[in-house]
């Protein structure tokens, strides 16, 4: 079967993305216990709640769009956890090391997030799908100000690392 | 062995985005043959050329640093063409929605590259590696823009195929 709607690629957009939220509120209690900075711990956690957030306006979309909410397995996001399970293993890095790691970690997941609800708010818009993208929007805003706050604090850790 | 020096951070990451510049610079042709958009087409032949001089541009850097030019396996770039060769073998997309779908690959490559550029030219500016950092900005500024194109097209693609 040939997909041959957006309405299709707009759903599977979404089931993407849902698999992704979810698998990350299983990673970020991870990546919160392995950091070590007290900030950098904080901000993982405070993401922890905002993920679980999005992961409940996901399913409001698949009500609105009177859709089961099943996630389509993402291999993107596995990617980017795979590469941070691959360099914990294989590094065994000094707590200085691993918080700025765990910087860049963050990063591309955050913007793997922003690329996907990115795409998912054009689709919406070309769709009509005004409730649904306004949801995207305040997902989206929550990785960007993520996003913002990881890169201050590789910055910082950076400097610490080297000192 | 534990990693315990930033500097060996630094390597690691650079050795990582030399493994996805390399891969895209072979993923990128096949992208150019699989849209039927020409501009978009044209976007992914552009960019691989781009591509082509970021590679030459992290030899520099590793000659900087006196290292060899290796590269890292990274799962987040190989996740993200498996996402990809997934998608375009399960779904089969008629051209409208092939051409839709690929602006969001490359949206989410690029969006891999900027994370890992940002990361690179702050651990960088860390270390006092100004010549290594003025490379990165300069394929950073060619991520940033690509990925600006790609979001363009996206908007004029959703927009055709809902049409």
């Amino acid at each position: 079967m040939s997909m041959t709607e957006p309405r299709e690629l707009f759903l599977h957009d979404l089931r993407d993305i849902y698999y992704a939220e979810q698998l990350l509120t299983t990673a970020l209690p991870k990546l919160a216990e392995e950091a070590t900075d007290p900030k950098l711990k904080e901000g993982f956690e405070k993401h922890l709640q905002q993920t679980k957030e999005h992961v409940n306006r996901l399913e409001q979309v698949f009500a609105i769009l009177d859709e089961d909410a099943t996630g389509e397995k993402c291999p993107g996001i596995d990617g980017i956890k795979a590469e941070h399970d691959k360099f914990m293993k294989d590094e065994d890095p000094s707590p200085e090391i691993c918080d700025a790691f765990l910087t860049g970690a963050g990063a591309r997941a955050e913007h793997y997030e922003i690329a996907a609800y990115s795409g998912l708010i054009t689709l919406g818009d070309a769709l009509g799908e005004r409730d649904a993208v306004e949801l995207f929007e305040q997902n989206l805003a929550d990785e960007k100000a993520a996003l913002a706050e990881l890169e201050t604090a590789a910055k910082k850790l950076a400097t610490a690392a080297k000192a």
